[in-house]
């Protein structure tokens, strides 16, 4: 061969990265965690991320303010209480506001948090899979598998009841305008077969 | 305004997609999951998937053989036996044999799947893991993540023993030749610092 490719001074001290705990990818360019402390910031960085949403109604500390914006990372806070007697119907038109800059691709990369991302964030992935058509016993798996233990029935009820029909609608415009319809690039919609071409109308 | 955009004929009734148990996204174009049936292949087509890991020795049933054969997906099969008392460096030189495949992006998109998607191919994501310098207990949340209350001890030791540094020399090669030196895309390696330049000898 007379050639070979050689690799030396590997730096196998390179810096060790901490994941928030219940880290997880949820599709291209949308992530899930719990809450992300300084210990989490180098980790957070190779993300890329473009925006982070935040679904407790509790300020946003202020270190992890100054990473955003060193990091020129948006923030869109959506107050959801922690308590399992939240209002449902305050519950899901936050869930729904939060789902429209989650699917809006100008936002990507994406970090999804609450506190432990078990409970609201496992709410907004339901509805996103929802809207990805999954089936909902795959979507409870999912949302148990963050969730573990503490698992409660509200939210998968809540999940099973929220309704998609009115955002894939609004989803199906915003995808026509940005993306063009048909886009081949695998994102949120799996199949092109199930959009139907939005129609301009002139007044 | 005197323009809108409007959706109609919206088709709800789309066909459900019903993901196999245990499915998630890893990376960029790397998912895991059990063993896909039938009834997962709709979904599976949605992936675009250009290969399959598959980590059980029993041979690939004819319907996921003639899927993968009508999709052009590639199977790469690493046959590890799935009990506790699976000899050490067997499992150890399987594993390091995937996770070459693995890491090889002409491979991606690539699904890792075993039986239930919770032992073999969380020794596989968790030592992917430690090769992107994941700390060990956010490996270990992981791949408790989907074993759940099946976790075995001997995974978790098995992925703290496994050595990484051979794997990541020969992996910094194939991405000079394959990326390029300092591909800014966000693929498998996080920082770019980390790399060093791999030198051409001649003899």
């Amino acid at each position: 061969m007379g050639l070979i490719v050689e690799v030396d001074n590997v730096d196998e001290d390179a810096a060790v990265l901490v994941p928030p705990p219940n880290f997880s990818m949820v599709e291209d360019c949308i992530f899930r965690s719990s809450f992300p402390t300084p210990s989490n910031f180098p980790f957070l960085q190779t993300l890329n991320l473009r925006s982070v949403i935040y679904l407790c109604p509790e300020p946003y500390p202020e270190e992890n303010l100054e990473f955003l914006r060193s990091q020129n990372i948006r923030l869109f806070q959506f107050g959801i209480e922690g308590k399992t007697d939240v209002s449902l119907p305050i519950l899901r038109d936050s869930i729904m506001e939060a789902l429209k800059v989650l699917i809006d691709v100008r936002n990507h990369p994406v970090l999804i948090h609450c506190k432990r991302g078990k409970h609201r964030t496992g709410c907004l992935v339901g509805c996103l899979r929802k809207l990805q058509n999954w089936c909902l016993s795959s979507v409870f798996e999912e949302y148990q598998r963050f969730a573990g233990a503490k698992s409660r029935n509200g939210d998968l009820t809540f999940i099973d009841r929220f309704d998609i029909v009115s955002l894939r609608q609004c989803l199906y415009s915003i995808i026509y305008q940005y993306q063009g319809y048909g886009s081949k690039k695998r994102r949120l919609l799996y199949t092109d077969e199930n959009l139907q071409k939005p129609r301009l109308a002139s007044f």
